[in-house]
Formats: structure tokens, sequence, C-alpha cells
């Protein structure tokens, strides 16, 4: 989603580059061991996370892990970093960027997880390859995963999902959960569940939520 | 489903031996080319067709194939029969048995498509090796279908549908169309359906349908 400019935000995010990377050059790695307390911790990516509410909730909920917020609209990270300085989440970094460059802005296999969550459907055919769960950004996470790592992805889309399933399966990905209807799955799945903004809102108009967990094996 | 017992269907399969074949011992291979008029032509077949609406539109609309009707219950078998007696379907076979014998029904690769329609979802945990996508079933249908055969599977059931996603992926097939609101497909999609007397119920309370293609490769 497309974010009115906030001036603020724009502000802020100058204000605190010890908490935001401002859309750093491609050509050079970014040293993450300098930007968490402890690097040896599970790192954990979320593309495109918007105003943030599921990344910082995780972040506050799992100390124990290292977070990145890859956002590329600058209002939203200041969105992001606005929450992250009010909770003091240390174990969160925003990353100001183009996800198509995750490859290039993170070390092979240095991440555990990578979500995406609510994506932009990007729905005619000819905008394909902007999906995020295209084979040219599979690729990518599976150089930035470590072996067994993992892609969580979320949508109320039933052609972005659809889609997403195909395109995985055919990658050779191998499916961990599946579930077209996930506010309705037993006790425990809905307890580990984070839910986005988007997620909240939709859901609460009876609409399937639509999730799918899969990892690249070891390879 | 379970049909009541209805005595007619028994007397009318019993009739029509040349159209049914009731029960046959698993350990000896039935000759299909003494069942259709030419067997080099494709030969699909339905897992549990309940009344068989959509087999016998099947037949009816491509004569060019030959199908069978994989049924375990006499009296669905019957129901099935007199439809194909009454639009002279000679391109159709039933074979009463269950379809845990279904690789020794028919011979090594000899079919091209194997449909699953309205499948029972048998919820429960525990039985999880009568779902028809459970893995010695997709085992059974790599045997006979063709290399590059096709599941064509469909169900109204959330659970059996992320099941059975999880369970094709994870046996290594691969997908070659997902929906997860099938009735709201493209125009070409929506053309090529057809409807079982299950799914035009679901699909008219606004219940989503889910559809799955997805086949073995080349191996």
């Amino acid at each position: 989603m497309r974010l009115r400019n906030k001036p603020w935000a724009v502000k802020l995010v100058h204000e605190h580059p010890e908490s935001v990377i401002d859309r750093p050059d491609p050509s050079l790695k970014i040293d993450w061991s300098k930007r968490f307390a402890d690097i040896s911790r599970p790192l954990e990516i979320e593309v495109g996370p918007g105003k943030g509410k599921f990344i910082t909730t995780m972040a506050e909920k799992y100390p124990e892990k290292n977070f990145v917020a890859l956002e590329l609209q600058m209002t939203a990270a200041g969105m992001i970093l606005r929450t992250k300085l009010a909770k003091e989440l240390s174990n969160l970094q925003i990353l100001c960027g183009d996800a198509a460059n995750i490859d290039a802005f993170f070390s092979a296999h240095i991440a555990s997880k990578i979500y995406l969550n609510f994506s932009d459907p990007w729905p005619k055919t000819r905008h394909e390859k902007r999906r995020l769960t295209y084979k040219t950004f599979l690729q990518k996470y599976q150089t930035v995963l470590r072996a067994n790592g993992q892609v969580e992805f979320k949508t109320d889309n039933a052609g972005l999902f659809a889609y997403s399933l195909q395109s995985m399966n055919n990658f050779g990905m191998n499916f961990d959960f599946v579930s077209v209807d996930l506010h309705n799955e037993k006790e425990e799945v809905l307890a580990a569940n984070i839910e986005t903004e988007y997620e909240h809102k939709f859901a609460a108009q009876g609409n399937p939520i639509y999730a799918l967990h899969a990892d690249f094996g070891v390879k």
C-alpha cells in the first residue's frame, strides 16, 4: 500500500542512522554484526512490512531473535521507527531499500526466516515479475536463507495465493504448513499467529486469510 | 457420501456386466482393451464419482476419450449405469471396487488423468491414511498414470484442500493449476469446468471451490 508522504517520518529516519539504513548502495554488503548486539541470534526479515505492526510485535515477543524490516517507502520506515523507539526494540533494524536487492543487502545463508505478509498482488499478468513470490525473488530468498530456513507467507488475495502456491511448488520448495482459512485453524495455530493491520481488518470482514510456510530444503 | 441402498441399482448392475465390472479380484488384471472399442484413446479415471454427474458429462462431452468410474458403492454404480444407458455412453465403464486397489485394476501408465472430486475429507488425524490424497494413494496414481499424466482435484473442504496441497507438494508433484476460488476464475477456466452435484450446491451457497491440477513429471 502506498502511504501518503509524511514529512515527520523522513525527518525521524534522518535523525536515527543507528536504527535505519537508508537506501544503501547495493554494491556494498551491510555488516549486520555492527547493527545487532549479538549477531549469533536467529535473524528474521520481513519484506514489505508497511506500517510494521507484525515485525514490531515479533521483535517485542522474541527478544532473543534479531529482526530486519525491509521497506521501500520512507514514510512506512518512519512509522516502524517510531514504534521501535517507543518500545525500545534494540533487536529491530529498519532497512529502507528495494526487496529486489535483498541478496545484495544480506550475505548468503544469514537469515532463518523471511516473512511476506499481504504483499502487493500485482494482478495483471504483465506485472507477474513484481510479485514477491515470483521465481527471481524466490532465488534470492534461497540465497539469503540458511539451510531449512523458511519463507512464511500470508495473504487475503486468492489470486496471489494460488499463484504463490504454484510458483513455490514449481521452484522445488517444500510446503511445511498450508491453510486456506488461517483464522479457523486449531487453537495452537491461532495462538502463534501475529496479525498485521490488514489481516485484522480483512478477517473481521469475514474474508479468509491464506497462509503458506515453505522451505528450500538442504541444498 | 453414503447413499441409501436402492434395490433397483443392484439389480441393474447385475443385468449389465458389459458396462459394470463388479468387485473384481484385485489379483487379476482387467483387460481394458476388451471393454472399450478403441483402447488407444486417452483413458481417464474418476475415483469416487458418487452419483456420476461429472463423469457422465465428461463421457458425453469427450466421445474421443475413454472413461472409467471407480466407485465402491453398488447403489452409486447403479445410478451411474442408469445415466450411461440413457445417454448411450459407450466410452464409459463402471468399476465397482475399492480405490485402494486402483494399481491392481489398472496396468502401469495406462491412464492420462485421474479425477478426485469432493472426496471424503476424513478430518480426523487418525483417518489421514483414508484421504484420497494421502501418499500411499499418490504412489498408486503415479503408477497408473502415464508420464505427465495429471491428477485433477476439486473440493469445497478447506482442511482437505490444505492437506492435499502439502501432501502432493511433499510427494514431489508439480502443480500445473491452483485455484482457491474456482468459480470466480477467468472465463476460459469456467468454460472448461464440469460441475459435480455437490459443487453446484456448495457454490450456490457462496462457498469457495478449491482446485488443484498436478503431475508427477517424467520419471
